[in-house]
């Protein structure tokens, strides 16, 4: 197999996808607030949700309308989340997707919803109403669906790829919000993929969780999780490819987990305020399990956090981060690196050149590897310094 | 009973409790950094230590010296916390406690052993040596120790209260330090308490669990726990009280618990870049440990922390900081107050006077109020805002 970044490919790079956006008028400005994506023809499909037990509005629609494993088409807005709006909220999720399905002659239940922006807000009704109307669709419109979507992000992010399997040639892409409430178990981030793909719904929805699992379960800005996350995977089979299935889907997994991985990451790198993306790969870890925490349990410190945005190479919150999780440890087999220098080898701390390592720390890009040397588990998690300017937008911002 | 907060109290008001510090140069300028606390008298002694894996050397052996109940004294320094400092690390421990031993005239066993600072630096023993020579000890030396504790604590926490319990009357007064690092079971503070009382052993060590529990289990700053955390108790007897145990405990719980809630409260007050103390009521949760679960994730969650910082009434993260525990919500039951204004009343919205709820904000205490509605626990929990001047104390300072 084979793949293939396509150049400026966006969520409607596959196969019969088609998006547009508008100025609804729930931000401010002259933003773009409101999206419909959708597929020419029917789409087997898969979505993820948050894990906080408080769930949108959208989120408790779009769990209903996916219990078929099939859907069509995405409203999304971005200014108001439509969470803990009580009757009310529900009310007008299930009116988006209606006035959706409306405009484009389908059923509500092939209509998925997505909200994001302040919580506790009523969604201003009448806005969407008067917008899904003036939207314009068009086959590159996905570029505005990744702009409509933003709340603090600073850029947008959407990657498309082709791949080659056999004579099969087949696209998948993706487009996502994050930079504010992210943390592992989908925190405030969207995220929208489709494929042009013929694929087989179980497989589908496994071949999610695992690509999510190490992409978007692996990264965090803050910790705090949203009622709003959501990851959904349309595939319209139009590629005319052979069905995809448990048998032959090695292909589209990976693919898969690359559109994930790399979404993820721009999620993690453009985390609010974040000027450095870190990388924690922990190695030698009991299990995969305590891999996995362990590496979630470095990034998402706040201490870790605030070390590498002074580029500080202040190594003992790492280990500290660490202590705090209930991961097997046995501190005179511990080596850490800071990028390429060990700081500590068997539990004990090297003599540091302190000069050599700040400056690795001035890199936009930090690597924090640990080998705990109990065992065989690995995992790679990502986040992002913590800076003034995270406090100063949200101290402000009505997320 | 009867509580009486003695007037420029502090560790060493009770009888028999002495105190010095010096400047032995583990700081830079002429800081205080190194202090020796005792009693003229043996104690029946209990210790609570930090719950991280990674435990620093004066943790260890504090733990080992704590094992016959008994203690006498206690040598601390800030500057460095010999943490993850390997073999090294424990012989230093080792040697500060009998420095400290051969200038009392007591057992190494009976001294216990602090350190509080950067992580991963071997402890400068050297300077140790020399200044436990140098300490001058006096009756009114507890604020010197209260001084010589602190790192980047802003103010010295320090209390003594006078109980009185039939016709006994005893004191009972502790000294705490804090500032980062902070969060439920022991983050990286140290607590120095004595009594003049005479107490039982077994009940002193679950009388302290008991104040603990309620007052430093439940603040945060920032959600990092630390390798040092420890709280000492001393009791030396020489108030020539009945001795207290389990039948007659409840004036010295009650005593034990206000001084261990006071210096708490100063911890979060006084966290890192702290402006706000912020009050977390959870009221009918469906047991009490779920409610200070509840109010410890609320009191703990960086969007809540951010939003207090700028008096930003976004409710919507108090919400979605408890959705993210297991805690038992039902959506429909929960109101919810800040200060004294109601925003969301059985999972509604209320209509927000804007204008008065950002006012209320402006205080320098939040009391944020939930009340769950679905049982009968009840718990409070204590930290603070997150500013950016926590961000710049934390890139550039080595904890």
């Amino acid at each position: 197999m084979d793949f293939n970044t396509i150049s400026s490919g966006t969520v409607t790079s596959p196969r019969g996808f088609i998006a547009g956006a508008v100025h609804a008028g729930i931000k401010s400005g002259n933003r773009l607030d409101l999206a419909v994506f959708y597929s020419e023809v029917p789409c087997t499909a898969a979505g993820l949700f948050t894990t906080n037990q408080i769930k949108s509005a959208p989120v408790v629609l779009s769990q209903k309308h996916l219990m078929d494993n099939r859907a069509q088409a995405i409203v999304v807005n971005s200014g108001c989340a439509n969470a803990c709006t009580g009757e009310q909220g529900l009310a007008d999720a299930a009116e988006m997707a209606s006035l959706t399905a409306a405009r484009l002659g389908m059923s509500p239940e092939d209509v998925l919803a997505a909200s994001t922006g302040v919580i506790g807000v009523p969604l201003p009704i009448e806005l969407i109403r008067a917008g899904i109307d003036k939207i314009e669709f068009s086959r590159r419109g996905g570029h505005e669906l990744a702009r409509a979507i933003m709340t603090t992000d600073t850029c947008a992010k959407e990657i498309a790829i082709s791949v080659s399997m056999g004579g099969d040639e087949f696209t998948i892409a993706g487009v996502a919000k994050g930079a504010g409430m992210i943390h592992p178990n989908l925190a405030t981030m969207l995220c929208f993929l489709a494929s042009d793909a013929a694929v087989d719904a179980a497989f589908l929805h496994r071949a999610l969780e695992k690509a999510v699992g190490n992409s978007f379960n692996m990264i965090t800005v803050d910790g705090d999780t949203s009622p709003s996350d959501s990851v959904f995977l349309l595939a319209n089979e139009l590629a005319g490819n052979q069905l995809i299935t448990d048998d032959n889907g090695e292909a589209f997994q990976e693919g898969l987990n690359e559109v994930c991985l790399y979404l993820a990451k721009c999620i993690a790198a453009d985390g609010e305020g974040a000027t450095k993306l870190i990388e924690v790969v922990v190695e030698g870890a009991g299990n995969e399990k305590e891999a996995r925490l362990a590496a979630r349990a470095i990034a998402g410190s706040t201490l870790v956090k605030t070390a590498m945005h002074g580029g500080n190479p202040n190594w003992g919150r790492i280990i500290t981060a660490l202590g705090e999780t209930d991961v097997q440890l046995v501190e005179t087999k511990m080596d850490l690196y800071l990028n390429d220098v060990c700081v500590m080898k068997e539990g004990t701390p090297m003599s540091l050149d302190m000069h050599r390592a700040k400056a690795s720390l001035d890199n936009k890009e930090i690597l924090i590897k640990l080998r705990l040397n109990v065992g065989g588990g690995r995992a790679t998690a990502w986040g992002c310094d913590l800076s003034e300017e995270y406090v100063t937008i949200n101290s402000a911002y009505m997320t």
